[in-house]
């Protein structure tokens, strides 16, 4: 059995970063429903990320996304985020959101074109410097919407020299994060549709690359979890985007949708070292709270994410990998199962108390009027968004 | 085999819709890219739909979306349209912008939203009083994002109220589309996801109540024309919203992504009375054309009706049934296929040219300066979009 | 807060029931493992079903599955089964496995392969009249494989026929249930696809002419729960066939692949009624226990839904209306979350306790030595399975 | 515009190489329909596939699967095809069959089974020596029905050790063609899922291990051509197994579900590099005539490879370039759809006149009266199928 001791351990020890936008307003093609407190700044962000950190206890890290967090002074917004006990975490560049990108950035057929999203991206490598972040996380909404429309080689190779260039720019300690997405918003090929084809690129480029899994870019009926465990072996994940999805890229809370694959997904993880440190895999939200109210939707995100990881890390790998051994389906299968339906939140409310914080954090943050103070004083100004 | 001369008269009586919004800037949550020349107001919109009726000769018909059409006399409107060889077709419900709509229009707990989404949906039937449309067409946004959010039973309750409350409205000789969409901007359920829960209400409601089947909308491998042919069986298909589609909903070009899942709808329309004109069924183009030319989109798009329905109507139905009787697999595809392997880009052309039109629409209309005039004319003002 | 004495009836209450074609050998099409032990004789396949109910104490029902089932007399076995504290349930057709239906059964092209098939339906019917069974399940193999194969709305056509000439024989209390499937064995096309065609041919039929819910039957993204929820409000919803699948009909144990999907079923069946014995909704199993042993995969599977039926009523149905009422999503959300992330197996167990029977089902099993026992006594004669 | 004679001369020189199996009896696992005048022996097997080439003249390849097609002089065998014009192709390996793999093969956790299981391989590669194939063609269907069953990364290393041995023993000129597949028969994991598991094996292995990419193995969604282009561009296409899908891997004839899916592939192919005989990608049928004709349906299949590769010829790749580079999306795709809407079939009846071929090789072969003399002379044996 498990020795609790070092679950709580590893559950007092796990980091989860919360993304800048996902305090922001957000939405579908169709609408994006603004709300009460939403933050106008990036401080502001970053006081909602402290207040999220504050009830949880562990997450003092926050993705920043450039250009929606630029500034003038990343020095001095790293100091902010120290002030309130938080670290300024991957830096998440945009290359989809000016005019020239309608056809693509990276890998647009245009040479201008894609110097300016290199050179963006080399911006960020920039601010890394200055943030002291360590991740460069890139997503490319690179992709074409019709066949004929462009040279699905001649972008690949548009795209690898794009990334060579960043690649070579990173600094000691640096790493560049390669996600992939099946689709949207390019409808007919995405130049990065699949882990396969990052993991193609970051072999090409160096030990630095490594593969990002946003749990909402796959096919229906894939199995997330061999790509973890496969990346694992491989050397190659660097990083979650968590959130949940029913049907396309829905950006939902993490666990909300299929729980049970977020802790199989933690149980390949944990059974393969994804829990290190020194295995620096970081565990990102990337989510959109379109019409549930945002601080305690990222609160119950974090909770999900500990809560799958407490049952994973309730597994008895003695019992299973005898099951598994053995070839008795039904055993192994169970040994997985009874984890699964073990009721983690005693625990981790007993961890929580055991660091002074509230059992309950979401009911704590409700509790504390945090949020009816920022809908109070967050009026006037622009809300922060995607667009800005 | 087929009659060519009938072949050709169908193909002349033919009737494409097409949407005022798609002459207007669109896009995703990501990014709505602005195009040159996109039209300011509604009456631009509909001198960009007659530039596609002159150049194809089949699309006199334009639908309306309110409030982006909305404007202070209707009739003046639909005077402006018939002076251009226009008639106003199918008036378009939007219950999904106002923020009163977070959590539902017509479905929503709160009555008083209900109250709002319901009487938005009279004012439509007013305004298709002005302008002589036959169809109101409804497609909600309502649904819900998580589970538990709202209770799925009493929706449809709500629901059906609300239709009632509509249909009891309408006018002689006036008809009730409904619209169903698996998904999007609801990600958990929405609330007419199939054609299924589209038909009950249909029933429920009478005669006048007919399913919108939105070739974008279903579930990754349903199959499409089983659908269309059971609805012709039981006298319920409304209309189509064409448009095509790679992974979810992206309203690519109809026929751009499976030009062969086309040609079976058609097949089945054919076969099932679908193209005579007492079934009722409409035609209907609902696309969205982000990064490329909006008036040459549309119209290459009302070609690829006009081509799938060629093929579908070449179909030589006496083989096919004899094969099919037969029970001879291999011959009745081949019936099919011989169909669809034609080349009818010279009989349209033909057909075109009798009529007194240039043999290639789009060649034609981009030799003509138009686009060029436009874009040059329309500056200034702001350009017509989903959101006005 | 539910009621826990009125939460433990119904679970006391409730009945699951399972097919005897789960005790028998099962496979894909590449390979049928046969296992030690497997029944050769119906008898022996209704002691296996004994043996479920005896460690369970809620499945006192068998499916039966004609022809696989076929024996001389009926009654006799209603005998047997009936010493053995068991029931004969649904009877199952098979129009599938004759060479006569390669092009399909009730829709065949070939009136004379349909009254083949109709023939063999009005047989169940008369074995329902002998084993006293309440429900004839209808699952129709057939469909086309390629586009033009055969007319989808002439086959349409016959089924109706065929369907109607079936619902006319059944006698007072008995029912007819549709089964619907989106693929498989048919490609292309199958000829009751989704609920909604189920439905309207239901509706035609009369009262007594119900849908089942197959919950492996779907496409990739269907919401189920909503189907469900659905079909009871309009009074249809006649059975479950559960089961589960990661991509196709992989007829997996119940709740295996995702647990929360069947926990939010189990929910939408007891907040509309579906558990109450008067709304007649019969559960049961569907699966196909290829690679693991059989027996303790039916208790495992029962137990499934034992658990997500606890959960489900579990539910703290006045505070989730009061957050759907209040429009507050998350609050919502959580409320139904909290039931699903209850453990419930100590709640189980102390039922079963309190019925004398083991608390853990499963381990009592395997602790019998009855598997041992059934694996040295069944040797020779042929094994059953789907073929016999 | 392209070179006709050119485009004439492609198409002469491509070879379809046709599988073994695709003679035989196949269905689902509901149910294989048996046809008149399958063949009963291996060498039947490629009398039917003479008959495919005499009538197409492009298919002189078999494939043999082992041990489907186990004979006792594989010597004589590769005569036997010489004397009637073809040669013995890929070897297709079994590793599902026997009752030792109900848990899997190469990554079955007992090492005496995936010793059993590599000494097939390694007669299989014994087999080419005396066959001289330059193919050992491996699809394992090795995965795991349910979570937790065994473990993922243990299943990788011994899939890696296994493909080593093999790759070792490969002769010169031998090459290792790694097959992928979503799903089926393992539900919940298959150990090589997807292209990327597939490349990383091959770059682990060395330059002739190849990925062979079936058109039925993918996720819905999948971009099949995007891998077909990725993988050239790498350099590790080995083959296709070309087949069609409306659902799952249904194996139905290639071209008959999506057809523009397979112009697309080809396409890639053929601007790739792919055609040319140095690339040495082999283009193979792998499909399951269930309930046509096969012999007919395989001359089919051939030449819808054929009509897909004719069209993918007929692009104009000047005018495509040129559109690309300049960022007409309209233009680009418009290109491609030139091509595609093209009737080819009258440039290859000219081609096949040319060779002294008819024109329809489908009319001639049914007209040649083959079909009813093997219906009347294969009678009694056992006829050849999945199984023998």
């Amino acid at each position: 059995m498990p020795d609790i001791a070092a679950v709580k351990a590893a559950l007092t020890a796990q980091r989860i970063e919360t993304p800048s936008w996902g305090y922001g307003n957000s939405g579908t093609r169709f609408k994006v429903f603004a709300q009460a407190g939403v933050p106008r700044t990036v401080r502001e962000k970053l006081d909602d990320a402290a207040a999220v950190h504050e009830f949880t206890g562990v997450a003092p890290q926050v993705s920043l996304h450039i250009p929606w967090d630029r500034t003038d002074d990343y020095a001095a917004l790293a100091a902010y985020a120290k002030e309130r006990g938080l670290e300024l975490g991957a830096i998440n560049s945009n290359t989809f959101q000016d005019d020239s990108y309608r056809l693509g950035s990276v890998c647009h057929p245009d040479a201008a074109v894609r110097r300016k999203a290199v050179d963006h991206l080399l911006d960020c490598v920039d601010i890394m410097d200055a943030t002291g972040s360590r991740d460069l996380k890139l997503w490319f909404a690179d992709g074409t919407n019709y066949p004929g429309q462009d040279d699905v080689v001649g972008r690949q190779d548009r795209l690898a020299e794009s990334l060579s260039t960043v690649y070579e720019r990173l600094g000691e300690g640096q790493r560049l994060l390669l996600e992939y997405k099946l689709f949207e918003p390019a409808f007919y090929t995405t130049d990065v549709p699949d882990w396969g084809t990052s993991y193609a690129h970051c072999l090409r480029l160096g030990p630095r690359a490594k593969v990002v899994v946003d749990t909402g870019h796959h096919a229906p009926g894939t199995n997330i979890e061999f790509i973890v465990a496969f990346l694992l072996r491989e050397g190659r994940l660097g990083a979650f985007d968590f959130n949940s999805r029913f049907y396309a890229d829905d950006d939902l809370m993490v666990g909300s949708a299929d729980p049970f694959q977020l802790f199989r997904i933690m149980h390949e993880v944990a059974k393969n070292g994804g829990l290190a440190p020194e295995t620096r895999v970081a565990f990102m939200l990337d989510q959109c709270h379109n019409i549930e109210a945002k601080v305690p939707a990222v609160i119950r995100s974090v909770m999900n994410v500990q809560e799958a990881t407490a049952k994973a890390l309730l597994v008895d790998l003695d019992a299973l990998g005898a099951a598994q051994r053995g070839g008795d389906v039904l055993a192994a299968n169970a040994v997985l199962m009874d984890a699964y339906n073990t009721d983690v939140r005693p625990l981790l409310a007993e961890i929580r108390e055991e660091r002074g914080l509230a059992p309950d954090p979401v009911a704590a943050y409700l509790a504390s009027g945090r949020q009816e103070r920022i809908a109070a004083e967050r009026v006037g100004g622009e809300q922060a968004g995607w667009g800005a």
